[in-house]
């Protein structure tokens, strides 16, 4: 942690905040500037949170840190990067995968008809939502252990590992007992009850970024369940909350190739909420996976026009073929080098 | 509901628009324009969520909401302002008042300090955090119900009512036995188990504006506590995520007149949060006022260089009188109008 | 500034960067930590633009600048606040000041009428667009000098002083004969060559903020006008760009209280453009003044259903007389302390 | 353009408004419905603007668009891409290029030898800036037309056309003598004077997407172009601002695939400045052409360490050749559908 006094910092302020970086067990250390003087505190073993404090003792102009608060994720301890494997599927390693499914379990027939879809043109887990986050009270909630027993039913036929959401501590036992991925959403991110109790399930953890996260503040949350006890995370970038009405989120992919470059855990990537615009939905795949995504999250159901949620994301079993042919072609090329 | 059809829609796209908002138990009634066709989905007895899915039936560019999504909290039915009685003490109506308190209850002797000290310079309700949401696995989380104990000691002392976050389902009851009011903080906004839980409980509620969340979703989230038996709810604006980090937030006193202006809910404003800068804090508390707010919360710590949270943005016991001093001040004069 | 070397730093490239800073012209300062090492910048002279390069010398992890980049708009050099005469009328100081009038000059009944209200009601100054920013091309581009013949003969019946905005360092020198100050729109905060060309305009200028601008941005265009030979520059906040599009755009009256805290320049606020909503005006008018704004600028029309620009954040006169007899009107009243 | 009525709306007032659409010279169309009542406005050669203005006529709720307000940018009445040629570099249709190259122009070996390099690794065009907007007016400000005499010599030695900035109408005439493309910079994408004077330039221009301008904005300001004379038009996502200090800027490959999908007009995308980050251009960069981009814009410079503006941001020769060598190879292959 970096200290930098106001350059109108008295003898006495300096010296007060030179006590109370030895108080929270850090070693001082004084550079004295033309115009101010700046001040390190240095160690390992200190009060870092005390030390922050800091910040509103007198003749402090601001604190700067220099050390990510991230240790288990970070890539500083641990550099080969995490492969977790959910129900037989690894995801992170050479290949990238894909999970695919609707928003909303609503039926047998939906969810059969999907399952078997996706599993055809190529994708490695099916998703679907039991329990669901909805922004108004008067939505569509979700069948629970109902949809539960139809994920089930539709990974016996097709082989597909399950990804669903958990959104309460109290759920986590029995979403366990049915699916091989807890997904934590992106309103969740940090529900820091929800992340203790999951950092102690025995099931790998998607962990969406919340709309309004900064790529530490994701890599935090995941923090909590590694230091909790659970290694097998992956990240997924959902978008961001922006500016133009146009689209439902801000598709942020450099944020997923910074949480690549910071963290060793898989990033997989969902162009679906990500966008909310199902136009766009193939080139962002298409990005996305150019982007080193681990592998890619897709809203697709039977007949998006009656979907009782998230419709005008959702790719049809046709559009989702289409997309998947697309993802294994090469983009276009190059055009030729100018003519000296 | 209006859909607003393609220019390039055909008639058949424009007839099956029309079939299908009949099935979903509306009546369509058609515009037919120069350039393209709109369709008016009428009547309130329909299903409004598989309407929304037709955004992705051929031929359709857009569907345009025209009535707000919240009901109970709204002030198309209920157009008097709701004041919530906390522990005693009345929110919403004429008057404003001042929660205070440190971010986190830390000792006996720092809530009974800060407990005493608020209310000598006029404060109305006692805040302090138990149960603390923590960005990281590492920061101070709380002390839990030895914290509840300490602020029960505070009331008991001072009269004060109690105001605290709660995190998850499983803390209300106990939170309750010793909370005048529970908090929902800003990353709990859309947790929607919680608001449920929350909607049952017998004590009113302290709903943040989660850091990217729009006026109507916030308002939503308070739909899920009227609409599921709790009235007494109390809205809080606490600053939005923005782009310049000198300030922790975007304080976005706009979207708290805006609130006001929607719904008969009380709204209060969190300018501690809300800029995240002591030296603001003043200001941005004069401003709420002025805009209306129904209440300040405000962080106050006998120590903030000493606080184990939040300390850059407390104010200590001297800070908190000087503000209050302010507040009960008439702001500057204006400018004489110009001479002729 | 002071470079944070990555844990992985070697001593070779440690001893390059602390090379490259003295080549810089600094003295090199170096901390040794357990984790990492951290070399202090240090000295006034030297070619700060050619160290900050240094980010991507190898073994650099990050550069933190430590002082703040403006000078002559900063409070550390000049702590007294500026006081800037437009036309008679002193802008900061003890008190406050409001401009009004029409978002475009549309006809002389207009202009007339609305310049005789406004100074009525109690306004300083008019507000007048001769030449429009419009996003559309198709949209009305104002009338030009017929516009600031329109605006002066207001001034000459009223006495009250002309701002409007000028668009071109091709307009500048039409521009100041007809006003007292030239506004510089928030589109145009970062047009540097018009910038220089106001610095050596013998009209005080108002500075509206971009609307992705940080404070530092903000501060930094304003220093173009100092450095350049303005002095006369007033401040204007009018919103940033937002993700609620019930507002036009996100008021954030904390910014207007950082940049009087970082600077000694007069800052005053627009809730006309700040919100966009004519119902959210007189709360936002009454925050600004109360957070300590110099000065509101308001959007006046005598119909705003009939301008061709920003009629939906315009008020009338009557709504215009309204809010000055409520800015004049102290806040509703704290409400009494509980009993203990 | 549809008007929706409040609930409480008076029959006089729904009258009013009637009347007020056919003077702005529509056709009003009624539609009530249980709660309130809708009007559209039908008809082409109506005044839009005037008509907006009703949005505050009394008993309005909001006034809700439904057509796209530019006409030559948008594929509705030209669904042909355009293919825009660059001194003899074609931008657009079925192979995309990369423009490379410096910040700023420095000096002659610095121009020379990038110039060189990027041509050897399959640039297409050069960049570089000879007037460059700084934030800060102390930082170096661009060589002017030296820089300009640079490029030219680089363009005969290399064959690449030229790309460089142009900021100020009064130096449009000069710059484009040297250059072959005439770029408008993110800052001064709604500089109306200079887009009007481009308008009229005989040279193609390059149109940056301001940092928050919507998908909508960016359009319109092409829309000046086209509207005013100039077809050859490219435009280039250069990334919005964001809320996370990490990177420089948010980088939104989702607003160029919509644009591309709204627009005919070619797109390219900058990943130097959409993230700022060097270690995220190449994964950026695979992502952008896999999205669909029409070319690239990468600031490349012989030592970025030393690079007098935006080091931290450039490739080195060595890092230039790495990436395009990374962009003709294909990504990694997806793995194997699950086993059943």
């Amino acid at each position: 942690m970096i200290v930098n006094m106001s350059p109108k910092a008295t003898e006495e302020q300096i010296q007060h905040v030179i006590e109370r970086i030895k108080e929270c067990g850090f070693q001082p250390h004084v550079i004295r500037g033309a115009e101010r003087t700046v001040i390190g505190a240095v160690g390992t073993g200190g009060r870092r949170g005390e030390l922050e404090a800091l910040q509103v003792a007198p003749g402090v102009a601001a604190l700067i840190p220099i050390s990510q608060p991230f240790k288990l994720v970070g890539r500083e301890l641990r550099r080969e990067r995490t492969v977790v494997n959910v129900g037989g599927v690894p995801i992170g390693g050479d290949h990238w995968v894909v999970i695919a499914g609707p928003c909303s379990v609503e039926s047998r027939e939906q969810i059969l008809e999907t399952a078997r879809g996706i599993k055809k043109y190529g994708a490695s887990l099916l998703r679907g939502g039991a329990y669901k986050p909805r922004t108004s009270p008067y939505d569509f909630q979700g069948l629970g252990v109902e949809a539960l027993e139809l994920l089930k039913e539709a990974r016996q036929e097709t082989g597909l590992p399950i990804v669903t959401e958990v959104m309460s501590t109290e759920d986590v036992d029995v979403v366990s007992e049915y699916a091989d991925m807890l997904q934590v959403g992106a309103r969740n991110m940090q529900n820091f009850p929800l992340l203790r109790r999951l950092a102690r399930a025995n099931r790998p953890v998607l962990l969406k970024r919340g709309p309004s996260a900064t790529v530490k503040e994701w890599l935090l949350a995941a923090e909590y369940l590694l230091s909790g006890g659970n290694p097998n995370v992956v990240l997924c970038e959902r978008g961001i909350k922006g500016f133009d009405s146009e689209l439902r989120n801000t598709f942020d992919l450099a944020a997923m190739a910074l949480a690549k470059e910071l963290s060793h855990l898989p990033v997989v990537a969902d162009p679906s909420h990500g966008t909310g615009r199902r136009s766009v939905i193939p080139a962002m795949s298409r990005a996305a996976i150019a982007a080193g995504a681990d592998g890619l999250m897709i809203e697709v159901h039977p007949c998006p026009e009656r979907a009782l949620s998230d419709g005008p994301q959702s790719l049809d079993l046709a559009g989702f073929a289409k997309l998947m042919a697309e993802l294994d072609r090469p983009a276009r090329t190059r055009a030729a080098a100018v003519r000296a």
